[in-house]
């Protein structure tokens, strides 16, 4: 039995820390009409514009930066459906190393566009028939590169709860926070943040409803595993949660909500024309939630975190233009 | 023979006073595959993410603050292809007076959707045929309103500038900047900001290759009047500087440049793919002549104005995603 280390608030700070200067501090962006439509105070934590268009930059970069001299020359590895690629492929250039990266075949153009654009070598598998992890630690061990996963990693978890941070110390204490959840990385490392910062604050994660193996491993006590979702939310078709980050899910976060496709596109399109925000499917997941979960949040103080915005142009116009 | 008072500075700074509070101070983004691509630092003033969804609610609200009693009572008319509508309109709102709104009857609907919602009475014309000053000054007579025009008016100037001066004070002096032009509201009112707080700064508005009145009327030193030109450019399809503008135009900005539609286009894809923003494309002018000038502004330290992301959701699709 291997004992885990969680990462702790402590960590999100020295993430914060090694991160200055190197991600973006992105804008806190509030609506009017939102906040009448809703009822509520709503902060948007825009993650869509950090750099490379989403959240995943954090860890990533977190990650790599703890990389001895020794790892850093041979490089890294990671599998992803798309941001986490993007985020080592460009934290790996900023630290001069190599990047592998193992992308499913389906991943969309973009988001494999900007990961082969900062000069990772790309590795495509098929989504429904083959093991990424499998593929990635095979890479790992006959190269000797350093696999970080895309969020069952505590250096990649204190990364992404720098956001949550940053959140907390412009706008002050929430009442409710909803935050995107995949595989927990962000869920985990925002719970972090929200424990220290607004340990009051109710905090949701939400996934898809296709997928929502995180609501069953909330409810039934351990991680349930499920196939692969399908939902236009491409950075959250993940099948389980982590060792990692589960356990603090566990202990932190107040539920788990799911949207449906259908909500989140009625997201994208009220973003984009009230807002001016593109934001990816799965980016809406919080924003979605806050809308259903309007009649709590009457008068409340609402944080929502926006995880990214790395959608195909044509694919947006296609989910929203029609 | 009338004496024009030209706004300065001092009323700027006084507009930002008024405006505390209201209006949005917007983000700057900054972004670097852009700075990558044209060899400078680019800082976008995101007015896309002011209020209704342009900076032209900066100036209607600075000039209907100024109205007396007698003129809050009996309301405000305004004529607009859009968005000085809606910023009038909500600026009367929020100062709970009556607004009359005229627009043309090929506005786009979300301009005149929102303008209705502000709770504002809209009065369509054709733009081809109409004079929309003369149906405007009909109506202030008949009714007693006050008639605030979309840029030729001095409160009108001085609110557009406070756009500039926030984007001085956040990032510094520049090297140059792009402002959109139409009738030259936003783009004067920038002129006394850049002049008072960057004064070396090359100042460049930017109009529709398709109108380029303010191109010639700077060249020929004289206001150039010509037909209603046809471009996607809705929010600069105006015919002619104004009695206000022009002056502090020839006085203080440096040359003027145009854009086609299809640059237009293709500054829209540009950041709604790799900023996650969406903006008009007249929003697009300033970005569209910075990458023109690419050779010009190596190394240097370059703003550009986005002045608004009002567009309807099916006419950006089949603008970018076709």
């Amino acid at each position: 039995m291997t004992t885990l280390t969680l990462p702790t608030f402590a960590d999100v700070q020295a993430a914060a820390e090694r991160l200055q200067g190197h991600a973006h501090k992105t804008p806190v962006i509030t609506s009017r009409t939102v906040n009448e439509a809703l009822g509520a105070e709503v902060f948007f934590k825009c993650e869509n514009l950090q750099r490379m268009g989403a959240f995943k930059f954090r860890g990533a970069f977190n990650a790599l930066a703890r990389f001895t001299p020794e790892q850093r020359r041979a490089g890294v590895v990671a599998f992803s459906s798309g941001n986490h690629a993007q985020g080592t492929a460009l934290a790996a250039r900023l630290l001069g190393m190599p990047a592998t990266i193992v992308m499913p075949h389906d991943a969309p153009t973009a988001k494999v566009q900007a990961t082969k654009g900062y000069g990772a070598q790309v590795v495509m598998y098929d989504r429904f028939t083959e093991d990424r992890e499998q593929i990635g630690r095979d890479l790992a061990q006959r190269h000797g590169y350093t696999l970080i996963p895309p969020y069952d990693h505590p250096d990649v978890i204190a990364g992404q709860g720098t956001a949550a941070k940053e959140l907390f110390e412009e706008v002050g204490p929430l009442d409710a926070f909803f935050v995107p959840l995949g595989g927990g990385g962000l869920l985990s490392g925002s719970a972090l943040a929200t424990r220290a910062l607004s340990p009051a604050c109710k905090l949701y994660g939400v996934e898809p409803e296709a997928g929502n193996d995180g609501q069953q491993s909330l409810r039934s006590g351990a991680i349930v595993r499920i196939d692969t979702p399908k939902t236009i939310a491409d950075g959250a078709q993940t099948q389980y949660l982590g060792q990692h980050t589960f356990p603090i899910i566990q202990r932190d976060v107040d539920d788990i909500l799911t949207a449906s496709d259908a909500e989140l596109v009625a997201c994208m399109a009220f973003a984009a024309t009230r807002m001016k925000l593109v934001i990816e499917p799965t980016g809406c997941l919080g924003f979605a939630a806050a809308r259903q979960m309007k009649a709590q949040i009457q008068g409340r103080r609402v944080g929502v975190l926006v995880s990214g915005g790395n959608v195909d142009l044509a694919r947006f116009c296609e989910l929203v233009g029609g």
